[in-house]
């Protein structure tokens, strides 16, 4: 065979990533500068079999014993991308296996989609990566498959990542927002509203110093040693956007039921209230992003109690309420003058970008 | 239980969404807007027992058997979100379909994630969304979680989609780009280069009227019916950034193999050939979003063939070339003239902004 080595390259000169300190479009280009920026800034931290086979797709085993799989999704927009406590990285992988694991699944890996500014400091994303590794190794899951895309420069605020997420769901678990039942009790995991106002400082938007770090963790392993002991949990749900007061409505709504919450028992550690004072905002509406909603029978508080605190992340878990039967949908907070106040969902936005 | 209720809400009044006919940062607040936004724009056309259910995750089945899941993940950006022949709404089904596909799985199920820029027409976001719920409805697909973000004016541009997707590999499949072998020959399921001059046209950049439509459209049916038939299939890959040429050098270096085509049976349209050479474009680096590399052993062509022909997105399908035994991975182009040219992958940015 004849050959003419005439080699055919796209208009650009290939240039190697490390002439690069800064996104450039090339780098979506899925052709030469993509190739290198996954070799040089995603490979050596994102390494499975999987990723390696260089496929579009990741395969992976399913158990053989016909185990639900748990999907979820979550896009990350933070700003800025680093705060007290955590990261943009940190956030998508903990946010996402949060979310698969509040069926009680067990995450076994994510997909990573990025969109990149053009002119993005490769050294910040490249921080990024290694802050998800870290994460998803503390969690125990790996990443699969990616995606990076490149947007011109005023198109996009440097980096944002969406992460899916899966994993497999125990047969004898049935949790969900529809299973809380009159007679459960309502325990939270710990202290409320640090990832927001944690945000908000890193901002400067609050006008003072403060040292409150976000809570942004990966609660799997908490998850999996609670379900484990007590495989009669009704329902998971992490308080996110819009806070536990949105998230309870949610679950109120889903399972038709009142839920009332003690405001006295809800933990709020004081820097936060102090800054939420100062702000106008209502801690019970500020995000949360390594807490969790547990609702279970009223028999298992104590045991539940037991194990939380034995965990890395539910050292100060709490009772704060009960489920009660109701004729619509509704959270109640009684206060600490001992009323009932109606608790609605967040109306608008509070703080907008915060995950 | 005494009750003074004081309705508890965030600092934005509630607005219902038909004031707005443009996103403001309360949608995606978690709390009321965002609510709203989903239930009259996304419930509307993404319906499904899953979504219904109103976790943070979707449940599914598995599967007895122990099929192995293919997981994919894409972002898509593409400029502008509507181009003759398909949207980004089409765009984001088809895109990661096809990518869980190629593993020869049957796709099952997408996650959605928006990224909402401030002030875009919700006309604009209804339509991609029922594009969307159409696309997933011709592949078969369900829409099964989602998230939706919003990011201030000038952070991001109109409206980016992520969608990760997964399906079942049957048991007797084992299709990927590293199990190209030599003897095996190279099918093309149709014309290049389509995709990525309907998206220059729609933005005006040809300087000249064309009628080229992408060929953004689901595969999974078409290779659900080729791999059901010829289980034998080694390797399928949509040649989508990066065009045929750097998509085939993947392969080429996954197998360890040369893959000879042969330029005058690469179907490439009149009109897209005219558009790439006033350009300077190479065709064959250009975008597809329909399309897809087959390889598979010399003596299942015909039937392959055959099948194809009767498949809506197949009619046009042909053999391009041949793998072959290779001291190093490489493409050849035997062209017109007859010699052998090296085609590399692309090397930098051609079109920006096309999936």
């Amino acid at each position: 065979m004849s050959e003419s080595t005439v080699t055919m390259q796209g208009p650009v000169c290939p240039v190697p990533l490390h002439h690069h300190d800064q996104i450039v479009m090339g780098h979506g280009s899925g052709g030469r500068m993509t190739e290198e920026l996954i070799r040089e800034v995603f490979a050596p931290y994102f390494n499975n079999p999987a990723l390696q086979e260089g496929n579009d797709f990741a395969q992976l085993s399913a158990p053989q014993n016909g185990s639900r799989l748990s999907v979820s999704t979550d896009s990350h927009i933070v700003f800025p991308l680093t705060f007290p406590g955590g990261d943009i990285g940190r956030l998508a992988v903990c946010g996402t296996v949060n979310d698969v694991a509040m069926a009680g699944a067990d995450p076994v890996a994510l997909t990573a989609g990025f969109i990149l500014e053009e002119g993005l400091s490769i050294a910040v994303l490249s921080e990024v990566v290694k802050s998800m590794a870290a994460s998803a190794a503390e969690a125990g899951v790996k990443i699969v498959a990616g995606d990076t895309k490149v947007v011109e420069r005023g198109k996009a605020d440097g980096l944002f990542i969406n992460t899916s997420g899966f994993g497999w769901i125990p047969n004898h678990l049935q949790i969900g927002g529809q299973y809380a039942k009159p007679g459960d009790a309502v325990l939270i995991s710990g202290s409320m509203g640090d990832h927001g106002i944690a945000v908000l400082a890193a901002r400067g938007d609050l006008g003072f110093e403060t040292q409150i770090q976000s809570d942004v963790a990966p609660l799997n392993h908490l998850i999996h040693n609670l379900t484990s002991a007590i495989p009669q949990v009704h329902v998971l749900r992490d308080p996110t956007r819009g806070g536990l007061a949105t998230t309870l409505n949610e679950i109120a709504r889903q399972s038709n039921v009142t839920i009332t919450i003690d405001e006295g028992t809800v933990p709020i550690k004081p820097a936060v209230a102090s800054a939420c004072e100062m702000l106008g905002f209502d801690p019970l509406y500020v995000a949360n992003e390594g807490k969790v909603i547990i609702i279970l029978p009223e028999e298992y508080v104590d045991q539940a109690l037991t194990i939380l605190h034995d965990q890395k992340y539910g050292k100060e878990a709490v009772r704060i309420g009960s489920v009660t039967e109701s004729a619509r949908p509704r959270v109640l907070l009684k206060t600490r003058l001992g009323s009932n106040r109606l608790l609605d969902v967040l109306a608008g936005e509070m703080l907008p970008r915060i995950c």
